[in-house]
């Protein structure tokens, strides 16, 4: 896996991690996986992508928006993961994601959104980021940040 | 366990499994775990159920209905998870369900809807396939559908 | 770990568990890792803590209200815990929490909520209690609950 190199060539540089909102930490490994916080979509200038998506029903984001909001919560992530493991190198496999988007009452399409953070994992990861996943609306989110995605990532020692 | 033969004493007959509707793939092993991607309730003759549980909320699908909607989940776990590892006879045991119920505001019976797909899994496994779970109501889901369950499940070698 | 010792001195006895309102169990062991189902705020006296959460936007449940459910949402699943493994005192670390809150329409304030059972945690495994964790708003929760936490759990043998 040259993942840290794949970095490199899309561009991408992960930013330093905002401190957690509460009392928990960004990531706990046991045995060879690591758990990922619930990540939001931290905007590189500072702050986070908020509001309800679906523009066609009252919310203030679009399909197009959340998106990309969801591929910055996958910066995220990835900014938690190299974090706690030292290089992205040591990725086996990304196991699991659960997507939250904060839907507008109505907004259904919810694996479009999630894919945004996917697609990012793939280019990242090869096939190895392409997981099983869950991709559902939520009534709210912390913060009102858009969507919010948790991880399952397997790792070498 | 003979779970293979319980399914063919209670007549299920897995279908084919649709393919995944997003950048994501049906199942993960990592270790002796299956994770299984959120999962709906696909109709035998094609498409799936779809609306918000709880009709004297103003939902369209009954609780006796989701009911019947989380069992047919119950069958396309089945399906992912025999595609994954060949034989449902390699499971060891069904340690983690989250159950997602699509739900009319103020229905607040999720964990009799997600019943459906645990009963079925203690009908293939027996006291196995009695796991771990969460039963919530979620704001929407992919596609309408009226329910969405994932599942984290043990398999022998 | 001394948890059990630190139980006693907090003063907090870990009441009767409540059996399951539905067809699963409160725990599943697979190897080192104990999942413990979504647990709510049992009264010591019996019954639950029940309404929406956020007086600010309709709800009946005030932050600082939900926070001491979220506690008592720890208390369960310690209680479930110990039931599991024996003695708590084997726990290694707390490794993940899916905290879900109850929200009135508009109630963001998700983390403060969860941290009820997260400073828990910390008061009686120390350092080892502060998890990976997801705190979300979701539509409805179990007899109306005003929040629901599952947990995964390391042990040792």
């Amino acid at each position: 896996m040259d993942a840290e190199a794949r970095l490199v060539e899309l561009g991408i540089e992960l930013p330093e991690d905002s401190p957690p909102a509460g009392l928990y930490v960004p990531a706990v490994t046991s045995g060879d996986l690591v758990y990922l916080s619930g990540s939001g979509p931290a905007r590189p200038g500072g702050g986070y992508v908020t509001g309800k998506v679906g523009t066609d029903q009252g919310g203030t984001v679009s399909l197009a928006e959340a998106r990309r909001a969801a591929r910055l919560t996958g910066v995220q992530l990835l900014t938690r993961l190299r974090g706690e493991i030292g290089s992205l190198d040591r990725v086996v496999r990304v196991v699991k994601l659960l997507g939250m988007v904060n839907t507008a009452p109505g907004f259904t399409n919810t694996p479009a959104v999630i894919d945004g953070c996917s697609e990012l994992f793939i280019e990242v990861f090869g096939e190895a980021g392409r997981a099983a996943r869950s991709a559902i609306g939520v009534a709210e989110l912390p913060f009102d940040i858009c969507v919010e995605i948790e991880a399952i990532v397997q790792i070498r020692p």
